[in-house]
């Protein structure tokens, strides 16, 4: 199993970089006789383990009349996946023990019986962890053929780059010189929150584990400030690091990072809900101080507004979001990291891994070759 | 010490009815050679009780150049009042030890060396609790002539009548056919909340504590229907109260309640938040099981928007809502009871009444005759 990752940023021209180039290489001869699937076989208590996955081996489905065959090339893995792995629903329905998990690709199209998509064609689709699916070609979007490195329609030109635009969008609406701070800064979602505040006049503050998250955060995205929650002192350095408070805390992580924001919230400050990793593998409520009251007071007596989204909530966006975001790549204003790991195999592993932040930069498996 | 409540609605003629005129009478002669002031001497902990408060008796002052004497005629009781005994500041800054208790009056010209004001006409004002006061005309609201009671202005047509219409158009955003669910029912700002929803074409259940609120507001206000708190199976009667789950939650009160509430809130459930009335009293956060991540995942996976929001927030939209309910109450769509208590040596016992829910409509204490 090889690691690598992408760290590109376009040029005028609409090129990658050399890194990213390279980063492309690292995959090998993946090519397979038979249809790798990864299943869902047991539920976690608390986080995942390797049992709760099963990988199989099935014959490489026939697409019939009106179908393609795909083949996916790179496979996301997103926080969301945890919730479907429990019994209860979330805001969509959990899977059944045995499913395939779920997952979006981008994928080439092998066969086609659909007019509109010809062998060779890169689209998007909801594959889940498998190197081979037929679809009926409903809710799948084909790739635009100049986006390079496609496996951006995955993170920073697809969901993740949506979620952080619709959601500052939408509910954050951050102000010229307002501070914003975002956690898992160095994430997919994170470092293109804080990116479009910058571009937007923001102050922003962003949370990340680890010194070298931290560093990348200021010094490669080009935010304010990042503060390491794992320091001793954290919430003492995210105070001085907002001397004027805090305007919109983009949440997608909960737990202390929270417990230290929630203090320094401003009056009518804005808080985006959309996740809440670091509650993702608990098994219940904590004993201790019910501080649902506290919370209470602080959205009363400051006029807080916490509202919870979810990007699907925001597709009728997606054209406006596409047009600015593809803008903002071409004229050098938003960096993106990719943290890809070669080979289907590796999928469980590594979603446990982002689970606990072990993640540098959007996490993708390359299931395939492009060209494969 | 005499009790009275008024329980009016204006006929087309806009004249009110004979109980709300029979009320009026009830006042005595309540005339005083001096000013009688109630000071905040103690904070409580916890529940205030009557050693918090001090009455005393002072000359009445003079009012200087370009100042106004009033006289106090009827003074509002609200819950915000405990939140301003605490030493520690709330949206607004506390109350000093000695101070004069805060509050707001309708109040009776006595003398004027503003031209805009004349004797014997009547004013809005934050007085605090006492039976003089002098003022250079800032923040003075005339009330309008034709407006009777004039205790109204504290109420159905001032800052409750305004924290209702205000938080409901604009977080609640109440849509027709859906379901709100209201607490403190009976009280100032949850009657006028549960009877703008119906104008609305909500399904409107409100929620108060006994029998005789919850039919008077199920009968007399025409919410749909009302659930008694105190009841042991409150919560499943509440489920069965909202078939369709509950789409806007006005939340002043907290506690319990809201316990009920958040398992039946429906996506894009619309929580604004005006008061926690149930945790005013509270002297810290009780030992349990911390629920804050609970509300945080409802508020994901629901999209839930919880919003706190502040009367004076919305001062610009005093004209609309001075439009809008006067001209509900003219044409008879909106309903409201006041518990009009005598004396202002009674308000620390009142007070302390209305954070325990033993007022029944809005709680005004009749400090001077009208025409004193």
């Amino acid at each position: 199993m090889v690691a690598g990752h992408r760290y590109s940023s376009f040029n005028a021209q609409g090129r990658c970089s050399k890194v990213a180039r390279e980063a492309r290489e690292l995959g090998g001869n993946m090519s397979k006789q038979t249809n790798r699937q990864i299943l869902l076989v047991s539920r976690p208590t608390g986080e995942p383990v390797s049992e709760n996955f099963k990988l199989v081996e099935n014959p490489i489905p026939e697409p019939g009349k009106g179908e393609l065959l795909l083949r996916s090339v790179y496979l996301s893995l997103d926080p969301y996946m945890r919730g479907r792995m429990n019994e209860q629903r979330s805001y969509a329905a959990s899977l059944e023990l045995g499913d395939v998990m779920i997952g979006e690709s981008v994928c080439r199209v092998i066969n086609s019986n659909i007019a509109e998509f010809k062998p060779g064609d890169f689209v998007l689709a909801n594959t889940g962890w498998q190197d081979y699916f037929v679809s009926n070609g409903k809710g799948i979007q084909k790739i635009d053929e100049v986006l390079s490195p496609k496996s951006y329609a995955l993170g920073l030109l697809g969901m993740p780059g949506l979620t952080a635009y619709a959601g500052l969008a939408n509910i954050g609406k951050p102000q010229k010189n307002e501070t914003l701070v975002v956690a898992a800064a160095s994430g997919a979602v994170g470092s293109i929150v804080g990116q479009i505040g910058r571009i937007k006049g923001c102050r922003v503050v962003g949370i990340a584990g680890g010194a070298s998250k931290c560093k990348y955060v200021k010094e490669d995205l080009g935010f304010d400030e990042c503060i390491d929650h794992k320091d001793a002192d954290f919430a003492d350095k995210l105070k001085n690091a907002c001397p004027n408070g805090i305007d919109v805390y983009f949440e997608n992580v909960g737990g202390a990072v929270f417990d230290a924001v929630l203090p320094l919230l401003n009056e009518f400050a804005r808080i985006p809900v959309c996740g809440l990793v670091a509650h993702y593998n608990d098994t219940g409520l904590a004993q201790g101080l019910d501080r649902m009251p506290l919370l209470f007071r602080h959205i009363l007596s400051k006029r807080l507004r916490v509202q919870g989204f979810i990007v699907f909530d925001y597709n009728s966006q997606l054209d406006d979001f596409k047009r600015d975001m593809s803008g903002w790549l071409r004229d050098g204003l938003i960096k993106y990291r990719e943290d890809i790991t070669d080979g289907l195999e590796s999928a469980p592993t590594e979603l446990i891994g982002l689970l606990k932040g072990r993640n540098f930069g959007k996490k993708v498996i390359k299931v395939s070759n492009e060209n494969e």
